[in-house]
């Protein structure tokens, strides 16, 4: 079965700037899109920030196995409900990847726990991303490394929890360093960051990149069924315990209470 | 310098149960904080949800090396201002250790990025909290393990971000188990969760719990001078890199823009 | 392309004991290979202690993408230069599933650089074998836990390293907890330790069991192509640097030494 | 109390290298134990690879809190008995800080259970170690980052156990990266790598550096007792079980047995 796959576009620069259009006219999340539409295990559609509920509504969120997430300028336009629900889509099991300026997104933040600031460049340097585990599933088929040509530098320190693994590390001409890609797990859903991307340069059209971005939504696709009760908090009463007990001790709950937990 | 620790206790179910009141004549805070006073490289207060800006206004955060959360009934009370000051601090280094239900408060689940939630029944059945690390300053001096004649059973699973060390898990005669001691970095701050401690039962005058706390409140403390700019994203001119580079490509912002990140 | 799977079983108590005889017939390694079969993507064979090279020659090795470990009294005996072998393949990109008292095989005690030590008891007690994350790959199909009627006891603490996930915890009639289920990352090489399984009680036809080993299989298969210089430490000469660089300073090497690292 | 600090060298080149000697008069050793020395908190002495059981007897590593160990050229020569035995001491308790090319000796091979291979460059060129973790308590004092001036690179991929905390990330002149500054727990023990230190450039005289020795020195140290049982595996008998059972099912061992584990 197909791994149903999201694009989200945040579809600003694109409408504003000169420079961005050129470099992407039909919007950045259709040449992202147009990445994964390579490998055909993947059943890919876009939405953007201008739609309704940002085009992530309940229905097509319950649908979707992988998430792409591009924002830059309008992180605050984003709707706290549709972010609370793609969140809970995430502990549920779908995968999220973030790209690039989404590392101040509203939903990474939340996922995150953290700020996730870090130190920025604009200035077309050259980078290469170092992959650190070669036999990574994101790593695969870019050799040793990536180079882009014309990177906005992204500078440690990046304040995000420590990662499950980290999978590149990206040098910068201009002398700094970056965790450029790094896997959580939250709940059932896994999370993979990834910081090239700037949308003045051409860097969604690097086929190291477009393969980097691949690899990552089969890593993050999780085939078992969605975990829906992960945000319960459930009474186990006395009589269905595993083992026998009886009640002792005070209590704050009387038999068949929904509790405080 | 003394370790400036701050005891938050909710302070509800001390004034509206007849059980709790009779366990915690002075509020669970109290009887918390008369165990760490035991530690005289503590400076030790308490602050409740009854007070101004429940005790934690920003110019005494400033001044808390660890904050210990205890919270129950009214974690929706507690104010979305003061939970993001809290977790400001922790970013910048303050210790956190949040104890039992605190695992539903807003700063947990703020911190943690992840539902929380796991399972209870309060049945006042045994527990035995036992150390997976001997070596790990947190279960110095316990022994093997822990026991607790009646306690709340809290059971996996729980659902918090993979800690950086499991320092306890649980046995309940239930059947029962749970990793009822963990830890994780967030920022400089350093966050411990520790489960025992239901209100209904004299949990905090166990000896073992007691000195866990203590153990604790030293483990957490990042003596280090505050991470003051941590949530902050700076700009670096081509001027200041540490590599000299000329500036290239396309760009959305003009030189000195405050930028998106 | 079908998953080439080797479970390896050391054979001597099987010979030896009645009881153990009794309950795997054809041998422990067979009624493990027995549950893999029932999955068609896996291409299931078995080794043991007693063939030449234990079974585990390079070439076969080379030809493995995923090896089960079941050893207990025989640890010793089994050569230091298969073990390494092993290591390497693991490094390169190999799975491994340690079960049970493999805990304390040469193997297991390599890539762990820990004593990987325990607690035990032989009492034929109740287990049950909770799931941490359910959305993890490994914990399908079991639901919140398997029960084991009558185990072997393994307590903590378990002298591992942190586990990148904790995938299972157990309960004992005894009193006692163990981290039942871990795994880890080396090299490109995934490992799961799953602690049910003493030869002395039919664990291996639980079908909890049976469906996690199978899960296990699948989860620690990598299909990148082996990872073969992993163990190499290359010269990268001047003239072969990414940025142009010229030699300066004090030296050991010569041009083309192959150097000490 | 002071800690015990010992540093390990090998204390070959310094002999025999014109190069290494000017640098180095007093051996690398000695100028890495000056460091120490500038903090009153630690009892510093030296031990290297020509004295007898190379300086670490059973008795004196009982005594040492922390070691530090530089090796390069003759790393086999190092007993496999005095591997074994640091080894233990670090599952007991005592900090492991390792140098530089002490990425390929024994007892850091032993204990990370990888290759622990990387590249590598002699070219002089310049690095800079930024920190990842402003608050942690590795990288406190320096800054933002070190720069060192003349340099060995190392190079990712770096075959080490995804770390508990990346501490610092190295950028090089000539183009690569490497994760210069790492953290491992194992048994009670702490464990720190950091990579600069090539003999033939004066980087131990470098005040950043010298800095994070003695950052390092407090944070590997344990003070908890040594876990002296940690390579055990003690059996439980049924009648000292903390849950009241009985003997059920098949036995191999029998009352009193040492057992297999």
């Amino acid at each position: 079965m197909a791994i149903r796959t999201v694009v989200w576009g945040e579809n600003v620069h694109e409408q504003t700037s000169e420079v961005v259009r050129a470099i992407y006219p039909d919007g950045m999340h259709e040449t992202i899109a147009s990445a994964l539409r390579q490998d055909k295990a993947f059943d890919v559609s876009t939405a953007t920030l201008q739609q309704p509920e940002h085009g992530l509504t309940a229905a097509r969120l319950a649908e979707t196995d992988v998430l792409l997430w591009w924002g830059h300028a309008a992180h605050g336009e984003v709707e706290d409900t549709v972010v609370e629900a793609v969140a809970r889509r995430v502990w549920e099991g779908m995968g999220l990847i973030v790209l690039h300026s989404g590392h101040y997104s509203k939903i990474f933040k939340r996922l995150m726990g953290t700020p996730c600031s870090l130190k920025w460049r604009e200035a077309g340097e050259r980078e290469r991303a170092w992959a650190i585990n070669r036999g990574h599933p994101i790593a695969q088929g870019v050799g040793e490394c990536i180079e882009i040509a014309e990177t906005e530098m992204y500078g440690e320190p990046f304040a995000v929890p420590e990662p499950m693994e980290t999978v590149f590390v990206s040098w910068y001409e201009g002398g700094e360093v970056f965790r450029s890609g790094m896997t959580w797990q939250r709940g059932a859903g896994r999370i993979f960051y990834f910081s090239p991307g700037h949308e003045t340069y051409p860097i969604y059209h690097n086929e190291g990149v477009r393969q980097v971005l691949r690899n990552a939504v089969h890593w993050a696709h999780n085939p078992a069924p969605a975990w829906s009760t992960v945000t319960e908090a459930p009474n186990v009463p006395v009589a269905a315990a595993r083992e026998k007990i009886v009640q002792k001790g005070g209590r704050l709950h009387a038999d068949g209470d929904k509790g405080l937990s």
